[in-house]
């Protein structure tokens, strides 16, 4: 095994930037101070985000591309959640010593690959010595001159609440799977899935930038859960949000034979509610339309309502609600 | 002591977004998904770097808000040595749950301060757990719409090198005195001065898009030492840099007698032009102009000539030259 403690940082670069392509946006890619990305517009959208080895993935319940996919998605649908087509990232890795060689090009592999899906160019890196493995990516994008950004503040009473994604709560589930012990590779297929969807995500994050510009009121990705995303945009926004529990409802029925199943790997009981309502990291677009207006791709869970007077609607559990109920009054120990 | 685990990310966050001053180009600061920053152009700088506790700094050593400034300077001067003048940053800081919240107070106030001197933005932040304490800066900025980037490769021969420093070694000499024990808070001022410029090293980074658009031929900011940086700027011109014994022997005698002291608390000999060619993260800016063209806030270190043919001309040790001897040859040890 190579390990990075054998190669410079130059050598290590120069084994992971040919698998780098670059855009036709890129006017100066990695190798330099820094790198130059000719943007759709002066109108910068940025964001930053890490992973960090035994808090944010596990290397033995992972894979190098997967970690990489992850840093991609998380970054990506951040700047999508504002409208904006994500256009380059650049990637800071910190690892040991004696880390693999293979194991970092394994994290650009998948890093890149997840990029290049959506036509997004890794135009620079950094790599330093850490004691633990972190990557932390930051992604940029533009928003069109007469662009508004879509902000989480923009609910209003009438709208509709719509998710991109047709199931919530794998990654959650896949969770769930990983700390029961099952690894990155379970022997079925329905397990599978699921540690797939925790450790590498993969919501169409392009209907942040196809279909929500003039139509998203307010946006943000499902990072921390269902439930406290919603409640976040609820009150950003000054108005209650009402689920609803049977369209919610048909989520749970598709998880409750992996909850049962997992249920029995570790003896413990597992309501798939809790992971409907609190599976982060699932980055699936977050959004409010006007009623009638609810682009492809995405599917109706809820409605915005005025905010009741005297309500302790500044919370973000009681500002989000499910049939009328405060979701801080539903019973459910956590939201993931 | 407040620890931040007894904060939530967003209390913390709400404790430190407000000492960061926005910029009339900042449409949208902290606090949403992405930030959305109106740049000179779309022409987008953009570099990241990140330092790692017990890797890049030792928290007994140095401050919170020097850990902040420095992490803002090593980002900002690589903007700058592309030629253009840094907007906005975002930061994504890892610490353990147990870090008190005035550490990471102070480092965004080192951060946001250093940034504000050069009017640039700290639009945007990420906050997750980690066993040990790092921060990764992301800094952008732009290129006018007709101005070229200032890469490493347009030294040619008859043009000139020269620093934006008006002393090299300082930040080894500084680290030399950590080391020894001094900590943050030497006794004497020399020693002070030096273990500040190590800790929170502060060249002028706006000579890098005031005094050298359309001047500037090739340029680089001095991470890795003089010799280093040096040599990459002349492997990647292709060319040949000899450097002046007699200009930089200034810098070493003016070093010299706080090497002889550092060297008698150590009990080693330590040769100062060791310093002045090795020091490290000392992020001046090191470019080629025209002879006759050298902008103020710089002095002439050496001359640019062709590559001797059938010469180890791509080796960074040999590319650079003082007084026509190769820099690999001049029985240095290490180059910090």
């Amino acid at each position: 095994m190579t390990r990075i403690e054998h190669l410079t940082e130059s050598g290590l670069l120069a084994r992971i930037t040919p698998g780098l392509t670059q855009g036709a946006d890129v006017e100066l890619g990695p190798g330099d101070d820094a790198a130059v990305v000719r943007l759709a517009s002066p109108r910068l959208v940025i964001t930053t985000d890490t992973l960090t080895e035994g808090h944010d993935f596990l290397l033995d319940g992972t894979t190098p591309a997967w970690i990489g996919h992850k840093a991609a998605v998380q970054n990506l649908a951040d700047v999508a959640a504002m409208g904006a087509r994500p256009q380059a990232v650049v990637v800071s890795v910190s690892a040991p010593r004696e880390t693999g060689a293979a194991l970092l090009e394994g994290i650009s592999a998948g890093l890149a690959e997840r990029c290049a899906r959506d036509s997004v160019s890794v135009v620079g890196g950094d790599l330093g010595a850490a004691d633990a493995l972190s990557i932390t990516v930051t992604a940029v994008g533009a928003l069109a001159v007469d662009q508004e950004p879509i902000t989480r503040s923009g609910a209003r009473p009438g709208q509709v609440l719509a998710v991109g994604s047709d199931l919530l709560g794998r990654s959650a589930a896949g969770l769930a799977l990983v700390l029961a012990g099952a690894g990155n590779d379970p022997d079925e297929d329905w397990a599978r899935g699921l540690v797939a969807w925790h450790d590498a995500p993969d919501p169409d994050l392009s209907l942040g930038w196809t279909q929500c510009p003039g139509r998203a009121r307010a946006m943000i990705d499902v990072s921390d859960g269902l439930a406290r995303d919603g409640g976040r945009l609820a009150v950003a926004s000054g108005v209650e949000i009402d689920l609803d529990r049977e369209v919610l409802g048909r989520d749970v029925e598709r998880l409750a034979t992996s909850a049962q199943r997992i249920g029995e790997r570790t003896g413990e009981r597992i309501d798939p509610w809790e992971w409907v309502l609190g599976s982060g990291e699932e980055h699936a677009l977050l959004a409010t339309f006007d009623p009638g207006d609810v682009p492809s791709g995405f599917r109706t869970i809820g409605i915005v309502r005025a905010a009741q007077a005297g309500a302790r609607g500044s919370e973000e559990g009681t500002a989000l609600r499910m049939d009328g109920q405060p979701i801080a009054d539903l019973g459910f120990d956590h939201f993931g």
